[in-house]
């Protein structure tokens, strides 16, 4: 990982270089830097993404894998935990050079130019729990 | 209301749930917190909304009803006041299960699988007055 | 420039007004408050925007011009320098009356019925270099 990052007090600023899962890079980061809980929004390319649609009838994500570089045009998430461990609940917004839009909940993203994040930690803690009527994991409030 | 959140100082986790109607919950969210001012970001799904178009000529939304489970690709929106009670100005993203987008200022969204908002409270007085020239109710700086 | 703000320590709540350019405005915001780090979101409406796409092969933007007023769905950007003068990278959705939308890379955008940005100061030193592989102005961390 070179993913890169500079730190104010509860806020990161983060770069990620091309090659890098954003997700997956992301997730290490929050392991390694203990941070429990907080938000992000980040902007930059994409050479692929898979992003996915939630179904509630069948309680199944479709997803599509979408090749080629694209923008990052929004890109917010959320940091929760999930048995202990880092979680990311994060959607995407990607554009292509035409500025025609894709759009969902974002499984995993390739950096292409660059990815530029910016991520407050809460520092409280916010665990899920997996929801048996909803299907998904939920914030356990 | 069963929409419930997780509070460190002046930044809230907030969680709705299946059903809950987005804007109508939070303005009963701010009153109850008495937050004057700030902004949000959101994500999750919706069984449907009410976005909106402004145009400056009629001065006039044109509305567009979406029926259907859609992710919430990106909301946000911010806080302020109009003649002592809270407001809401938010613009919304949604994507379908082809990861096609829709989105436009949000009037009304009803949750889905879930709806996940951090809102950060910045504790100023921020007005809106009806502007007569541009028709909407703008910011009173 | 018209553009007016509320503060609060290093939160701005930020308006600009009909016939404003954004990022042109901004620029001159960050410089007479000396916000050398940040990040921003924000919402409201365009006149017209440019935006782009950046092709890593050619090292160019390709750039399309969206004459008509349109939402500003999500606007998400981050602050740094370059050179000892302020940066802005930023990127946009925009929708039209049909709620369709574009997004890209935000070159230039003008202000429709009102625009208002909520951006944080993060004051630390975040510099930009040229990175003569990727061809953009890179965070230098």
């Amino acid at each position: 990982m070179i993913m890169k990052c500079k730190q104010l007090r509860n806020k990161y600023f983060i770069r990620l270089v091309k090659g890098e899962k954003i997700i997956e890079n992301l997730l290490k980061f929050l392991d390694d830097n203990k941070i429990k809980a907080g938000f992000f929004n980040g902007l930059g390319a994409v050479s692929g993404a898979i992003l996915g649609h939630y179904d509630l009838e069948t309680k199944r994500y479709s997803e599509k894998t979408f090749e080629g570089q694209r923008e990052i045009v929004s890109f917010h998430g959320n940091i929760s935990r999930l048995d202990g461990k880092p979680y990311i609940h994060a959607h995407m917004c990607l554009g292509d050079k035409e500025m025609a839009l894709v759009g969902g909940h974002c499984k995993e993203a390739m950096v292409a130019a660059t990815c530029e994040i910016v991520l407050i930690d809460l520092d409280i803690d916010v665990e899920r729990y997996p929801d048996k009527e909803i299907g998904l994991n939920l914030l356990d409030f």
